[in-house]
């Protein structure tokens, strides 16, 4: 693919990116947790409940990037501590979403992984940013970005340095409006036959709808998937975002069954 | 979904349709053939080739729509006597798109399913008048086209009397080109909500990409598809249309295995 | 641009369609009629008012392609008859859609110019058919369609013997809602570009939104298209289809009047 | 529009922003200048060209947001600089686009505007610190941005304080492929509906084809637009980016003076 140096298929084995005894990009990677960190009560309900069924990263979002100024716009720092304690007491990396390029340093100091969103992808200020970190970085496809854009913008993170980039397909968008997103499947093995990096799906933000969450779930991981990020909330109806596509815990825990079986499947017959 | 009466998924059990043992909406619909038909011996060894891998359906182009008026339109008459023939022989029913209004009746006569391909999928007048048949239909879903537009189309056949409807998801158009079209997965369960009518995928078409039809079709599997329609060539490099996304035997025998494997475990584990 | 031969702007002076006086490709073609053809009443109403405001085509439609089987369906025959009669008493010349191959050679007999909506674009049948007639064909840009489909569809027509195509832009689809459609006016000057062939635009159905229909006239007007077709009806509030977006006779009569005078300007100043 | 306060047509009069003599919402705004600054020779010669043309605000980007992290991201501070200089001698505003949240402050020293990019249009911090300045803003619409989410994006600026926003159309991102993007030009009659604020449109990015910026230039005036955004190099062909889309002077002088006077004939005859 043009220009693509340090991503490029071609130079590289598969990345595997360690955190702990989590080697992504060969083990499973099963994120799960709400979309805001909202209490202290709240992550630990959730948490307690999705490391319980499997799930090896806990996420949480202290910055929430909003359509509307009105909207909630997530905890800060407050949010993120709440995020550290959980993680460490229950033993969970955690991963955030990083905004500005001011708090890219500071939020490291709280959290094992960083997200960039899909609204971000091209902010390159952040991508560099994030790039002189020596964090893992879980990198959000662009609603509109082709396969080619957003492998370049994992590339400004490379070119810095940081060679820990996770992809995420978090579905793109089109006409139809029965979904929330399209999600791109293909873009999976797609992404597989061009770079060395690990790419992950979101069913939540790419399907927005409970119901089509399981059966993208069971897609991606048959699709060649390194593992999923699912929003799971242990009282969706509170929820302060999101709240009509967060999966109960009881819901995420038949899931998670159903994906690390699955997941096993596809390892012994399908790859 | 808003205008549906008789595709609702209320107003009916799901829809079952026989034709001779087979039962599409419950057995898996496995179709594979060329694009186009082009010769008896072509036909007679892709379809050898293909029953012998587990396909239940053979497809074959007689009425090509191309782009161009001066690509290759099909063989027409003759192409629809040798996919009889072959069908016959190799004890296939024959499934081919038919694209005028004045070919309806007398198509018929040669096959056992009609299909009504993307850029046809709001050609009113021929749903109309497939609906007045006693065929099976494939109706695919149109490049532009939401689920609420598809499935009121479906609702022209059945109106007219025809309940034989049989969805095919081929791909929708987005701004991506590394694929020939998106495939949307999400519309598999996202349909199967909304009708009782069996959906199949067509991985080919959704993606123009050899190496990424396998992936595709487990995923359609897994994410609920009642069957796969794949183009097969016995020598693609021959082929008179859509050679670069026609899989040899060889490789569809092995897609073919998995496939079926693959679905009784999504029946057994996933369901 | 690929595969053109007789559409190819390089093939041809400006192609010029002669009907009794109008010469379309070099006067300014304006159209204007109701959605549907409802009655003999509301086609002279509107066609006496539309003629007077200076419109020098009648548009109406027997055929409608609607989304739902349940919707009006138009009067057909009936329809026709009172489009030719009205047309013919108000000396305007009458386009009317056509959906079905079998349709047009009789069709033919009551009006001056054939339609080819968006949802046919690549109903190849159906143009290889008006391809065989003397009759003008308005084809209209499917919305999912490239410039370079567009132009081959045109081909289509051509390759039959016909050479009175007129294109018309009216909107692709895109993930906006506040619009109906997007319309593509770089599509006017790209297209003059491309091909020989005159190309006018639709803003009624391109935006939808009746307060949205001037301002696209004028921008039609100098991006330099050759006219415009636009809905208008004596009774929007009783019209039997598309009555959100179609103009009240007074407000067509206005719009006409600045457009009529905005393109002699385009002529002198800005060609 | 749900969730707007601020930006809402409801709210306020027409927005006018004043800079100098210069009244954007009221005088037509012509922005030129080159994609880049390069030198200073090169801004000077591009400056006075597009002074005596008619321009009356100067355009320089010294960071570029470019899609590969090896093109040339931007002479920066070095480029501040010399457009601030170059702005200064030739009593020209400047304007150039922000890409991080840590140059806002230190931007605004050197320049009269400040721009946030397509990619960044809801990169929400940098939006909260642009509108915690006294500098107007060019909010650019995101290549796949609702109208409904790029007002939202406009009121987090006035939400800061800061009630100097003006938006700017710049083509939305579609599966065309003729054009670079495709220009929505139904945006400016449908925002002068939504908001009070004034609207641009840059037709260089929208079409990214020479050919195609003054059809679009001359539509977007009679679509009600409030000014122009274009691209202008002394040299195209030594561009360090952009090339194939920048006017050179004598063209821009040519456009400049049609624009000008069209913008005239649209406030006596069509507004």
């Amino acid at each position: 693919m043009k220009n693509l140096k340090l991503a490029s298929r071609e130079t590289s084995e598969r990345t595997i990116i360690q955190i702990g005894d989590l080697k992504i990009g060969q083990d499973f990677l099963l994120i799960a947790g709400p979309c805001s960190v909202e209490s202290e009560e709240q992550m630990f309900e959730t948490a307690q409940a999705v490391k319980q069924a499997g799930a090896n990263m806990l996420r949480g979002g202290a910055f929430k990037p909003r359509t509307s100024p009105y909207a909630f716009q997530g905890l800060g720092l407050k949010g993120l501590k709440i995020l550290e304690k959980v993680g460490k007491e229950m033993e969970l990396p955690v991963v955030t979403e990083v905004l500005d390029t001011r708090d890219v340093s500071w939020v490291c100091e709280y959290v094992d992984v960083l997200q960039i969103g899909a609204r971000n992808m091209q902010n390159f200020s952040l991508l560099k940013e994030v790039g002189k970190t020596n964090k893992p970085v879980v990198l959000k496809r662009g609603m509109y970005s082709t396969l080619s854009e957003w492998l370049n913008c994992a590339e400004y993170i490379l070119n810095e340095g940081n060679p820990q980039v996770i992809l995420c397909e978090r579905g793109i968008r089109t006409f139809e409006t029965y979904t929330r997103n399209t999600l791109d499947l293909s873009a999976v093995p797609a992404i597989k036959e061009l770079t060395h990096l690990p790419i992950i799906v979101d069913p939540t933000h790419g399907t927005g709808k409970i119901s089509l969450i399981p059966p993208m779930s069971f897609a991606s991981v048959v699709a060649g998937a390194d593992g999923l990020i699912i929003e799971v909330h242990h009282k969706p109806e509170e929820a302060r975002s999101d709240k009509e596509q967060a999966l109960r815990p009881e819901l995420f825990a038949q899931l998670s069954a159903q994906v690390l079986k699955l997941r096993k499947y596809y390892l012994e017959e399908l790859q």
